[in-house]
């Protein structure tokens, strides 16, 4: 290894990705509030000013990471029923995934008493899938809101009381539950 | 006022309703993660020790604070149906008094990564709603973890991205949704 990884000539996204990449490690490691920008810092070879030019705060950290973890919308299944279906499934792996769980949690956590991340949270991450799942479902904004509160919601619930993912069993419990919510 | 409320003779549970609101204010203002026991103990007015005499980290003194403020298990209802609709809109009103939901999906977070601190919450405060649901509606415990998974993380998710409570109408959204997961 040379020193590459604080070199300034490196791309931006090589950089992101190394930031978000020991974000996760960070907080699947410390928890979501041990896991301070310092020590994100240090785990990701990048002085604090890095970091704090790309994002001003943890919480704006958190969100990008999420939207970097979580992708865009990826919409598959031949009836409404099975890409709803389909849609929770995806939603539960991803936060299975390691950190991931824990950072998602986090952030909603500081957004209630943060009006500025709620305002990220909604705008950067909530709204594709928000406009995606509209569009595709044919149902209003306050349904698609409902239903990402139940499925994200009971996700990071089931998480932080058991420490594990949901078993797949309850995770199609959910499914099965959420169907009835379509029009 | 006198310097009573730092009188040694004072009844524990004096200083327990004191600390347990201190707590609710300091997270109403604050947030979760920066309500520390340093901030609570100085907004309650007593000495840090005298709360680590008490609750041996942030974790329990927030989970005894739950206890608190949700008290003993209320059942009403004629038909399971009704016993179920009645304990989510009382759970949708607690998550909606000042500084508990915020404390609510706290401690959660920080479960994620500690788990003495999910042990706590699972037994002091999850453990009777789970007995006094199961035998009042005759459903399974996975049955009825499912369900608490899907009322209060719905909630809790609903708070943390509008930092609102859940407005009426959805919560009896809520209430017509899980009337299916009933056997």
């Amino acid at each position: 290894m040379t020193t590459a990884p604080k070199s300034p000539g490196r791309p931006r996204s090589s950089v992101d990705a190394e930031v978000f990449a020991a974000t996760l490690r960070t907080v699947e490691e410390l928890g979501y509030t041990r896991a301070t920008v310092d020590r994100i810092a240090a785990a990701a070879g990048v002085a604090k000013t890095t970091i704090y030019r790309r994002w001003p705060t943890k919480g704006a950290l958190i969100t990008a990471c999420l939207v970097d973890a979580f992708g865009p919308p990826s919409l598959a299944g031949e009836t409404r029923e099975e890409l709803l279906a389909e849609t929770i499934r995806w939603t539960a792996a991803k936060v299975a995934e390691p950190g991931l769980g824990a950072a998602f949690a986090g952030v909603f956590t500081d957004a209630v008493n943060d009006p500025g991340l709620r305002g990220l949270l909604s705008t950067r991450f909530q709204a594709p899938y928000l406009a995606a799942l509209r569009d595709a479902l044919g149902e209003s904004d306050r349904t698609v809101l409902f239903l990402i509160d139940v499925v994200v919601g009971t996700l990071l619930h089931r998480m932080g009381m058991t420490g594990e993912p949901m078993a797949d069993a309850d995770v199609e419990a959910l499914v099965a539950m959420t169907r009835g919510v379509l029009s």
